[in-house]
């Protein structure tokens, strides 16, 4: 089953304290489509500018990502300067300009209106009830959010979250909405806020799930090194959405699973600057990678003690 | 097969921002060897006040630890008064008192210098390898070391390392003995001072696991109030040496048991101040919790589908 995704797709500048990159592709959008599609076909809603280049048209349609409900609109695509720390859990934002993105209010296709999964990427909870209204009877819906929208746009987001099956947000986020330091309170908090699951992204520390049959805790990969982080959250998103749609069902086996996938993917986005590596993955990689990670979070060891 | 644990017995003065303790049961070899039990027959060497109180010598008797290794000293017993942040990461020492332990150089029982695991606490790399030489053959070495011994004492650490098992530490004590920033890189690192396994506690991020046959990494149980950290440490490392000493074998699969059983038995005792939890704890809210924690963990959700 196909999955629609709207978000940003822009060019990223960003800086670390071992290198960076300029006008690299970029956005929510591009991330979240770019793991997607190695499970279930993806459309994507978003606007890009004049300016967009023709390589990155080629490298989303060369992986067969649906690109009818991508505006092309006059004047420059949407831009974002970011700069880490040494502590790459934190960077500023140097600039932002939405520029095309700017008043953006997307009319779906036909078809996307029929979709069965709906990906509300990091975008304000305005525009993701502008677009969640416009899909007849999706069957599963997932949003992500930010610390910006938690402050501006509660009232919007509080409308959203009823409407939402899974939430994905980091731990900040998690404690900035609800007022709860400890997490695991925060995380049952939001439940109560309408999401039938909650994702609490914690970067190196993994993702935990609140709802479904029971909780669940996954750590990350563990890198030797971090390149950039940017598109870790969308990318998880891309891939665990992916599996689900490939299902089409979600018990919490299924869930689970799309959790790894969503880890898995996540761990190659942030081991290159922006979608590089994602550009250049292989379904091999991914499988690799997976079967290491179910070993290294086997509590019994026992699947490899009997083959 | 028996365990021998040498560590300090003293009277702790807790305070948190939610209240505190006054002179209760604590040390590394009273949270250790409170765990241990509950898996294996464990031997304290240790040293204690003439002022140490007679409900905590039943206390432990009650529940079969053998104290014969345990020196009464005429004077006062070891004594530490610890205070914690908010933030129950972080914690200052109001004041330390070695007092009877200061100076300390045990003579073990001749059952003691027989024994198959030894767990070596936090206490000087000097006074550890005055013990474990005089441990004929042990069949498995585990130790705990501490900033304070990796800043002053690093040249008998460094002759420790080679002789030890299993090397428990922390995240920031990780980076601090190896240079490393990158945890996986530092955890790497010290496997080349001689530890086989590396065990790299990360709070309630959970566990990292290196050496061995592959990389395991579980999360802590999830908590939603943390009352006491202090002993935490040492609960994990009394289960974990417990459930080797009950299996008598060291395969990856009993180790990663082990790990989870240690992070069960931690997850106790941070719910009350000091021992407290620890000494009501009953078998049956273990395996609870344990089964519990492999549910939380699964990344296949597998085991309970199939039941």
């Amino acid at each position: 089953m196909s999955i629609v995704v709207v978000g940003t797709i822009g060019y990223d500048t960003i800086d670390t304290t071992h290198g960076g990159v300029s006008e690299a592709l970029g956005g929510s959008a591009s991330f979240f489509a770019l793991a997607a599609r190695f499970f279930a076909p993806v459309s994507i809603v978003a606007a890009v500018g004049s300016d967009f280049r023709e390589e990155h048209w080629r490298l989303f349609r060369e992986r067969s990502i649906d690109l009818r409900g991508m505006a092309q609109i006059e004047g420059p695509t949407f831009r974002w300067h970011g700069r880490y720390h040494e502590d790459m859990n934190v960077r500023d934002t140097v600039s932002l300009a939405l520029n095309v993105f700017e008043g953006f209010k997307p009319d779906l296709l036909p078809d996307q209106q029929r979709a069965d999964y709906v990906f509300l990427s990091n975008i304000s909870p305005e525009l993701q009830l502008h677009v969640l209204s416009q899909v007849a009877s999706p069957k599963l819906v997932a949003a992500d959010t930010m610390n910006h929208w938690i402050e501006n746009a509660r009232p919007a987001l509080l409308k959203l979250l009823p409407r939402v099956d899974i939430l994905t947000l980091n731990d900040e986020e998690a404690r900035m909405l609800t007022g709860e330091a400890n997490l695991i309170r925060a995380g049952r908090a939001i439940l109560k806020l309408g999401p039938k699951t909650v994702l609490v992204k914690r970067g190196e520390y993994g993702v935990l799930k609140f709802g479904g049959d029971s909780m669940f805790a996954t750590p990350a990969w563990p890198l030797e090194e971090v390149i950039d982080p940017t598109g870790a959250g969308d990318t998880f998103a891309g891939a665990l959405m992916g599996w689900l749609a490939r299902t089409g069902r979600l018990t919490e086996s299924i869930l689970r699973t799309g959790i790894v996938y969503g880890s898995v993917l996540a761990s190659f986005t942030v081991e290159k600057f922006a979608v590089e590596r994602l550009a250049t993955l292989a379904w091999e990689d991914i499988e690799e990678r997976y079967r290491a990670f179910i070993e290294l979070t086997d509590s019994h060891h026992s699947r490899w003690m009997s083959q």
